[in-house]
């Protein structure tokens, strides 16, 4: 965890930063049109906005869908580098396009407070982490990212090494009545990222039971090579 | 390297560990039909087993052809997530398919006991590393993950970084009249590791030779990078 | 900052080290036919210089880009591994082809000379880096590598996370009237690293001031990650 730091700096393109994963938040009013014309995203928007971190796919997304809830604004691209500082997974940049600087800055805003919640459930060894992601109404973000459908109950479950993802998912499906939207591994979905990531959609409340379930046995798994995992913030599932 | 843990988990899932690699060996008796449908596999089975390892792509290859030699089981994927915590290379995912879950289960058992083995010519400094590997007979991981031929003498030579791997293929082939399988590298058949790494067949000892000769190149190049490099186990070629 | 190791190895393909990125500097006389044939590389050369590196994909770009300038040889291929030893950015794999080994023996030893000077742009503290590149003339290797027109001055502004690359690329093309040639970023581009990457050309006075400009920003917005980012060579531009 490294601390928010608390700095004056003289850019009107600085938002902030969250207190986890090198995340960083930035506006551009109006975006010079040649480099948007190569952001390889579609639509047309003057003020972008920016989110961007070292560490953390899923949480970053679980807070830009938050984000774009409440603002007239969309996420335009989510890109997952392979990263984490060393460690198995993602970090993340996501843009988000709008008409109105100010409906950018207060997205990006958003984004940047619902990061650490979103890592309640990021769980860390020396060996690998887990990640478990749910939401009972998934937004845009979600479903431009997951394949989400809008509207619906959202779980993610993440485990590495990629291994641990997959029993984990075998023990989601089994443990509720929840659809599978889809499969990621290290060869499919992911960025090379050793993750095997399991997305899922449903009743709310078997989504959530289905997320616990796995949760409890990816602890015991990922124990195995390591301490027992741990989070940075409180569980919020 | 580190240490086998004993463990007393309450998992049917988990077989055990490898003492290196952050390896984890996992089986799931009767894998569910949605999640199965997505893990990109080909063929029918209803028992999996699951070998993930954050460190090591080769390694645990070797060590699961050994395991489907002795037992009635298949190797159905094998996905190398750009990994080893920050290392130059590989992680690795492999998944094992048969009809009977004792059968995937003594895979994995029997996989896990010849990774240690199999990291013998792994050679690490501070700048990269080195890996060799040899078999007299390669079997159906080999085939599926290098394109060795099955029943043939099989050897893998790689150096990271990638450079490296150049003059350790150019050497293996000068030295003994073996075949040239492929070559693969940071822009071609790797997940973006930092490894140049050439597959070889032909008469075994032909093969044993060309790999030993690559390995003295290789010791002396990365060395002059950093430490003489070090393995972690007894070299086995 | 790895120092220069005052190594005597008894390899005909050792040429030298560089002192930062794990670089390391090697010729073969005469490759091996069917080696040659796997390297994904057009032309037809008996000799082959090789520089490779653990961390670094634009400096040692840059450094052949003088190597060739000055010798009888060619860049025949540039792989960008995902690596920097759990950075944000690539390694590199470079290719140079010549008839002549003492053509391509100058060439590799040209590059290894000039890759400290390239790294007099590239900034870091804990959260990422920035990158900063500058010739008045591209050459070959820029052309093949960034699609930097040869004869014109050209500029290469890197950050990472890849999100303040985003708002560097923003600001140096606001800053001068320069052309953008493209814009890399972590699903586009690079080898999934954590960076957003303007490539720039122009008149030469315009592309140097759009670089200084983007890298004024840059380092505001990466400190605010972190420490203030610093150099482990002295600033060229």
């Amino acid at each position: 965890v490294n601390q928010m730091k608390d700095v004056a700096i003289n850019l009107t393109e600085f938002v902030g930063t969250a207190p986890i994963g090198d995340t960083i938040g930035m506006v551009i009013a109006n975006v010079d049109r040649d480099l948007f014309a190569k952001l390889h995203v579609e639509g047309d928007y003057r003020a972008i906005g920016i989110l961007s971190a070292r560490t953390g796919g899923g949480p970053q997304i679980m807070a830009a869908d938050e984000a774009v809830k409440g603002t007239n604004t969309t996420v335009i691209s989510v890109q997952l580098p392979r990263d984490t500082k060393g460690g198995a997974g993602h970090g993340s940049l996501i843009l988000i396009g709008g008409q109105d600087v100010s409906d950018v800055r207060r997205a990006i805003e958003i984004a940047l407070e619902n990061v650490p919640t979103r890592f309640g459930d990021v769980y860390n060894n020396q060996a690998g982490h887990l990640e478990l992601q749910y939401t009972a109404r998934a937004s845009q973000a979600c479903h431009m990212a997951f394949g989400a459908p809008e509207g619906q109950a959202y779980g993610l479950i993440a485990g590495a090494p990629a291994g641990i993802g997959v029993v984990m998912a075998d023990t989601a499906l089994k443990a509720a009545n929840v659809e599978a939207i889809d499969f990621a591994s290290p060869g499919f979905g992911t960025s090379y990222s050793n993750e095997g990531i399991l997305h899922i959609t449903g009743d709310s409340g078997a989504v959530r039971q289905a997320v616990i379930s796995a949760r409890e046995v990816g602890e015991q798994l990922l124990g195995t090579l390591g301490d027992t995992p741990m989070n940075d913030f409180p569980s919020y599932i």
